[in-house]
């Protein structure tokens, strides 16, 4: 049995390597690769994923994981965890006919470059046939997988363990209900927040220095995480020890890489206090994309866009920037942050708005998949959507169905989690308050009673626990939409004095 | 033999894949990773290189290249050059026993370490057990591959093919001979040259615009060739078309990173223009050290420290740095530039006498390896030899015999190169003399045909043609040292006015 284990270890650890090296490749290409280097980029990617796919379908592995499922009860529980992980992807990639993956990495890396093409050009035909490959493709795989599940919920499933379409529905749904109302009154009284100084000239090199100075109050020790600078913000890691948070600056924007910075700052936080007994292994590092999102959106918006906190970094944007923001108080920034405008653009919605752009996404992915909605009739039903959950009209498909890059990477039932994170983000605050006084602590600048609290609850279990286990030790009950509910009706009701 | 030709070329591609994705790594590793991401790098190159040596020693793969190689003459030429080049490395890896091979790995990596805490600490004594074993290890491996052979010839044909002590004691013996004196003179003249206005105060942000311009100027298009920075400048190269240059900015000396950045850019020329037909072999990049020294020295000194590349780029220096070079002619500006004075640090040392500093370096490993001087003598030896070439005093082994990494790396027959660079490029000037008016070219700042020239005979063909077959097509002889002392001696004769 020890030596199987050995035999395992030791194949997570190449694997973990081969992650390792395209994980850098990838963040080389985001950040620096000059531009003309793309074809040699995707010839290397293409070797080593199929390498990669190798290592995951190799039959004596497959073997090994199997018999160490057999015999989980005897195993510790990372290496338990870990071999239900592996064994629950080697049947996610396994249950596809090899020549179908091969040709789905194909489709989807044409689909990609064509969408950024055709985002471009305002060109969703060019894209339409593309995306119905990929949605054919996805539903075929899920059904594979799962034949007697629904297969959007299946691929729910997949980036939200325990996540399916009963519980969005009735998420959304509440959401919808009790929010709408709210949407409409402050889109109502838009003009009753100035937020124009934001959007004055900020250069570069000062926003550099109020990026590292949101890093320390964030907490992060910079020996372990740089910042990138890209054109669309992500984070990445490779290990607790190396975490690479992006941002993009705007001179025009001074609250765009700010928020982003505090944002992925929330992402960086998760991945560097995984545990160390977990350095290497696949439980590394966040247990879904909705944890990951309830920490990224915890700080950026329930700590990040609080009073406290915009009183707490003010005085130093005001040495940044003393021109720029001359007569303007901490009371207007904080209110000019948390302006409430429906938009065309989910990436820049505020708080308020955000999960209305999410709910627009989830019902017409519901419908793509279930195959009730062609690819011919979705932009209409984008813009039909977004008049009813925002009351905008959708000038182009640039500014519609085309602005995500998601469905042109074949990601069905991801973007539920982005809103979901924010929902979970206020129950874990609830939880939270119960043991500390958080608003005192984030007015004082002193986050770090908070990352430990969020590290002994949450981070240090990498993936060891799930989403549904975490809420359920966290805050003694099941996953519960109604925090964020009231957190989001108490602060914009104050905010606009309704 | 199709299919034989065939598995030959994928197994090619994957060696090529996993460089690619290790040289990223590296690149990386100087450029940006966090600091305390150490530890996960090392692991992750460590699994890496095992991979890397398995492919190298793939029985199955072994036994291909042998096949292919004994059909040489019906490959086409680019196979069977590729066929002999892994022929010759199979063999380099073959002869070493495997735990002697995974040995000197962790030597190797050991050494480093302790070297650069030593160089830190000016504690030559601890690097010197380890300075011991590399010798040891590099002696026996130059043994294992040809018994027959002087294990330092080895070493020296390994980094130049065809070099040899023979010639380089021929070589180094002319230069000492006929330039001696001429060091000597122009020392004693130090004085009479003013380069104090090269260490003002000179902001980074404007030496990264000279760096954009002086890269238009050099032809290369930065959609194949970015710049990183660094603390110690190196070019690397995936493919022709993503090429990275590294500087590092001194904010107190600007013709630092200004000659860094024309040195990398003449290294950065040759990968850029290696054929198409060569992407992603193994053939592809330069085919020695020395002939791509002899590119970088041929940029930054023979053409970037000349007085009509002066004339031409100092304008646009003069609009950068206005206050810094008040009342400085070009003339001064060339002057400075060109200054000789005998010093401690061979990377620091002027164009006349960076040649002694090898010269020490190559006396040196050629009786550490003959085992005619001991690590133990090493220091004295240095300093005696430094005393004797250039005349000064060598204060400590820091600034002494522990100021390269090189013998940390276990590299030694690699310090010629340099030196024999700056010969080769001589040699290639006056061939390339014969063809256009080079000067007037240089005076123009119109460096295109100079690249076309430099590519039609040397960068297209990668390494396709070995360095001496380069030299006798393109200078219709063999290698000869005298057009590089002509060359030095002329210069230097008129600069001082001797």
């Amino acid at each position: 049995m020890q030596t199987k284990i050995e035999m395992f270890k030791k194949h997570l650890e190449k694997m973990h390597a081969f992650n390792h090296a395209m994980g850098v490749m990838y963040y080389d290409f985001e950040t620096v690769m000059p531009k003309n280097a793309a074809e040699g980029f995707a010839r290397t990617v293409g070797v080593m994923s199929e390498e990669m796919y190798k290592l995951q379908t190799d039959e004596a592995f497959k073997a090994l994981v199997k018999e160490l499922l057999e015999h989980k009860e005897e195993l510790d529980l990372i290496t338990r965890r870990e071999v239900e992980e592996l064994s629950e992807s080697i049947a996610r990639t396994d249950c596809i006919p090899m020549e179908e993956y091969v040709d789905y990495q194909m489709v989807q890396s044409t689909a990609n470059s064509v969408w950024h093409e055709a985002k471009v050009t305002n060109d969703y035909a060019a894209f339409k046939p593309h995306l119905a490959k990929l949605i054919d493709y996805n539903r075929k795989f899920a059904l594979y997988y799962a034949p007697e599940k629904d297969p959007y919920d299946t691929m729910l499933d997949q980036y939200e363990k325990g996540m399916s379409k009963a519980v969005l529905d009735r998420y959304f749904g509440n959401l919808r209900e009790k929010l709408l109302p709210l949407v409409e009154k402050t889109a109502a009284m838009k003009d009753s927040i100035d937020d124009s100084f934001l959007f004055k000239h900020y250069p570069v090199e000062q926003q550099r220095i109020l990026s590292d100075y949101i890093m320390d109050v964030l907490c992060i020790d910079r020996g372990d995480c740089n910042i990138g600078e890209v054109e669309h913000p992500f984070t990445t890691n490779f290990n607790k020890h190396d975490v690479r948070i992006t941002t993009h600056y705007h001179e025009d924007a001074v609250a765009s890489s700010f928020y982003s910075v505090v944002h992925e700052g929330g992402h960086a936080l998760y991945e560097l206090n995984t545990g160390d007994e977990l350095m290497g292994s696949p439980l590394a590092g966040g247990t879904s994309m909705g944890i990951h999102e309830s920490q990224s959106r915890l700080f950026e918006n329930i700590i990040g866009r609080s009073e406290g906190f915009v009183n707490k970094v003010y005085p130093k944007m005001q040495e940044l920037f003393p021109e720029q923001l001359e007569g303007i108080s901490a009371k207007d920034f904080y209110r000019a942050v948390n302006k409430s405008v429906p938009s065309l653009i989910r990436t820049e919605a505020d708080e308020l708005t955000y999960s209305f752009h999410i709910m627009v996404r989830y019902e017409l992915e519901k419908q793509l998949i279930a195959g009730t909605l062609s690819v011919d009739e979705l932009p209409a039903a984008w813009n039909k959507l977004y008049k009813e959950y925002l009351g905008v009209d959708v000038p182009s498909d640039t500014e519609g169905v085309l602005q995500d890059s998601h469905w042109s990477g074949g990601s069905f039932g991801y973007f539920p989690s982005y809103s979901i994170g924010s929902a979970y983000g206020a129950q874990f605050l609830d939880a939270m308050k119960k043991e500390m006084d958080v608003d005192e602590l984030i007015a004082k600048g002193d986050l770090k009673p908070i990352v430990e609290w969020l590290t002994e609850k949450i981070y240090r279990f990498g993936c060891i626990k799930k989403p549904d286990e975490l809420i359920r030790d966290i805050c003694g009950q099941d996953f519960d939409a109604q925090y964020y509910v009231d957190y989001l009706a108490d602060k914009f009701t104050a905010i606009y004095g309704l």
